[in-house]
């Protein structure tokens, strides 16, 4: 029985890592072809297989500049890239079985219940529904709103397009962007309709379905759940103390807000607080910024966005799942307790060993960078693992400029950082399904990871 | 009731906290006055605060070379303030009090048993003598063994003189040296009796008396508390892993390790990874080391020695605890196991908060710095901060070179590396003593934080 068990459950886990490989594997070998560069020539395996692993991941790490280097074939095979790897791919593909009329068998729910990181069977494929249904209404809205900036300024294809583009981009966390030559979103840093239509996709995009969803459903703050709570608890103060934080370091900076007007230097500081939530996109000089500055953001990349979403890093909810622990410890008392509920203690375990596994994959890998790699200093290289674990995307700029091995390593933390909390989730979603039968948690559930 | 016990268990954390700032506080007054310095000049108050605070914390670092600023008076001061500080200044008060024949009260033996973490009350008085005699045993030892190679080479009364305050400064885990000029024990990297006593005497000092007498105590290896093996098996993997990682990391390295004998390389590399268990003393350059060494000595000071010794940092147990309660998980284990014991959920919670809170102090500190000091890199101000929060005292250079902005906030942080961890076990005993008579837990106790 246990034997069965065991198998049952960690073939999702397995299959999920290989898909993503597959999925990359195959984005690889596109980018790799003459047609998807603008010089007509190939552009080198390492180099597809590392933007193709960065898509597909949602990272946005990029060794060649998006707008200037690939063709439009190339930026589609990115797009659809993107769109793949952060719907995930198994929903994508449940969904066409679920329009072709197939009927799904458990296996199938299962596998998409844990790309979802949810906790219960029922209604999955409902849920599913929605997902697409919301992402394709939130993505066709961003991308509206972009027109209205894109459109006047680069014509009517190219505007609709580059909307479009952003707009996925965005809400899937991505960070990609074709317009900056390089120099991100810093055109725009000015602009409130970019703003506000990039802050609103990535918020969104990051802050996981399962949310969204409790929101629209509940009427009244009181009733939503509990992981709701604190995931919302968790990004708001993130959010504030971020945005706070790089007004106080870089007002004066000239390099970065300095002389931007004072509701540039406002949106510009919310942008950045906003994109170190796994998003990647970048309305200032990133390198230009203070080591203050770059060190905070590298925490902020770390705990990424929410579980459930585009986002990747360590998750909100884990950390809020350890600071209430701590909070709990400092008032004497036994449990961890928030918002009136216990956390099961198998919660606070595993928010525990996503923290240190995380903690221990993006100093090995800094470790690694700091032999494999010359000329940087380590508070870049520490900047660059920590983005591509989180798979934020943001760099001091030494992307582009990494050793072969560099890149592959790299590549590895990319698709370790998407896929590796997620498979850590599934280890540990068998334990509680297993004694779901036998004990029942009274307390409140919480994503983790 | 409530507030009673509250009161009541709040006041030796208090105590000792303010105790430590007095010791400080005097420490300073002496080390200012123009006595205290070879020029006959005083040094100026945030100097002496410093070096007394480094003292008293045994951290080490130091803003002017100890052997040739201070006159013997300055020394003197140096050698006793870390005598009071290892031993802490709770034990050796009581020490007095039983031997002028006072009675100790059950106040007082609360603040000894709190200033060494201890779990139980009864023998506290016997433990403290036994501490006291253990010492002096060993640090004479110590002395004696270092006199062989000092003795010849300085003439008798300097050659006693310096293997006295090196086998009291190793013991202690201070770090402090007076031969080096500003090179610590470089000159004697070769030198085997000098690497063998610093070896036995920084690891006696950091394992925690707890463990020697368990050690002493026990016939079979079977017998000894769960505490003695997690510190053992944590200390051993830290130790060897460290002592490997140097070697591959700098066999070749021209000025480390690459110039020197096989014997002298295989001593250096011991020597590394076992001081930056909070001893502090160095015999290679470590500036000159590569960024991966540096990290990993920054992880490796982070981690620190052991509760109850003159060690600082986030303790053996603790990570060990941590890394057990990953390895329960990952196994699919609803509480953490280990040699066969549950690990109550408590300890757990404990080992999260010191991890945390610790992390948090490292970085804020960290991110201070790097705006309050211009010209130094990142890694060597995290390695500073890492350094004064675990009590070790290695440094990249700066000490010297640091704002007196900084200076006050290394102090800061050596002393709230010396007495927070301790603080914040405080706090949690008063709950695991509240609830000891109610719920009486079958599993097994270890020291954390
Ligand atoms: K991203
Ligand atoms: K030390």
């Amino acid at each position: 029985m246990k034997d069965r068990m065991d198998g049952f459950n960690l073939a999702p886990t397995q299959v999920l890592a290989i898909g993503f490989a597959l999925v990359i594997l195959v984005g690889s070998m596109l980018l790799n072809l003459p047609i998807a560069s603008q010089d007509g020539r190939s552009i080198g395996f390492i180099n597809a297989l590392f933007t193709s692993a960065s898509a597909v991941c949602v990272t946005g790490l990029v060794v060649v500049d998006t707008g200037t280097h690939w063709t439009v074939f190339g930026k589609t095979v990115i797009l659809i890239l993107i769109q793949v790897g952060g719907l995930g791919f198994m929903t994508l593909a449940t969904m066409l079985a679920v329009l072709l009329g197939k009927k799904i068998s458990l296996k199938e729910r299962l596998l998409i219940q844990e790309s979802l990181s949810q906790y219960t069977l029922s209604g999955v494929v409902r849920f599913t529904q929605y997902i697409l249904l919301v992402t394709l209404l939130i993505e066709g809205l961003g991308a509206l709103l972009l027109s209205f900036t894109f459109v006047p300024e680069h014509g009517l294809a190219k505007g609709i397009a580059y909307s479009i583009f952003h707009s996925i981009s965005a809400f899937c966390n991505a960070g990609f962007d074709i317009i900056g030559h390089g120099r991100g979103l810093t055109p725009y840093v000015n602009d409130p309709i970019v703003n506000f239509t990039i802050w609103s996709l990535v918020i969104l995009g990051g802050i996981g379905f399962s949310v969204i969803v409790d929101i629209n459903n509940k009427r009244s703050i009181r009733k939503l759940s509990l992981h709701t709570k604190i995931v919302l608890v968790v990004t708001f103060i993130l959010l504030t103390s971020g945005f706070l934080a790089f007004l106080l370091l870089e007002w004066n900076n000239p390099e970065t807000l300095g002389n931007l007007p004072l509701t540039g230097k406002l949106m510009a500081g919310f942008f950045q607080s906003m994109t170190t939530r796994t998003a990647g996109f970048n309305t200032i000089a990133l390198d230009q910024m203070n080591d203050a500055s770059k060190l905070i953001t590298i925490i902020l990349m770390f705990i990424g966005g929410s579980p459930a979403s585009t986002a990747g890093g360590i998750k909100t909810a884990t950390l809020g799942v350890i600071i209430f622990t701590v909070i709990s410890v400092i008032k004497g008392k036994e449990e961890t307790e928030l918002f009136k509920k216990r956390i099961p203690r198998d919660i606070v375990n595993r928010a525990i060993t996503v923290s240190f596994i995380s903690l221990t994959l993006v100093i090995v890998v800094t470790g690694i960078l700091t032999m494999t790699e010359t000329g940087f200093s380590f508070l870049e290289i520490l900047f660059e693992s920590t983005s591509a674990f989180g798979t934020v995307g943001l760099s001091l700029g030494i992307t582009s400029e990494l050793s072969s091995l560099g890149r592959l390593v790299i590549t590895f933390l990319m698709f370790a950082g998407r896929v590796g909390p997620i498979t850590i989730v599934f280890a540990l979603a068998r334990r509680q399904r297993k004694y779901k039968g036998i004990i029942k948690y009274p307390e409140g559930k919480i994503l983790v990871g």
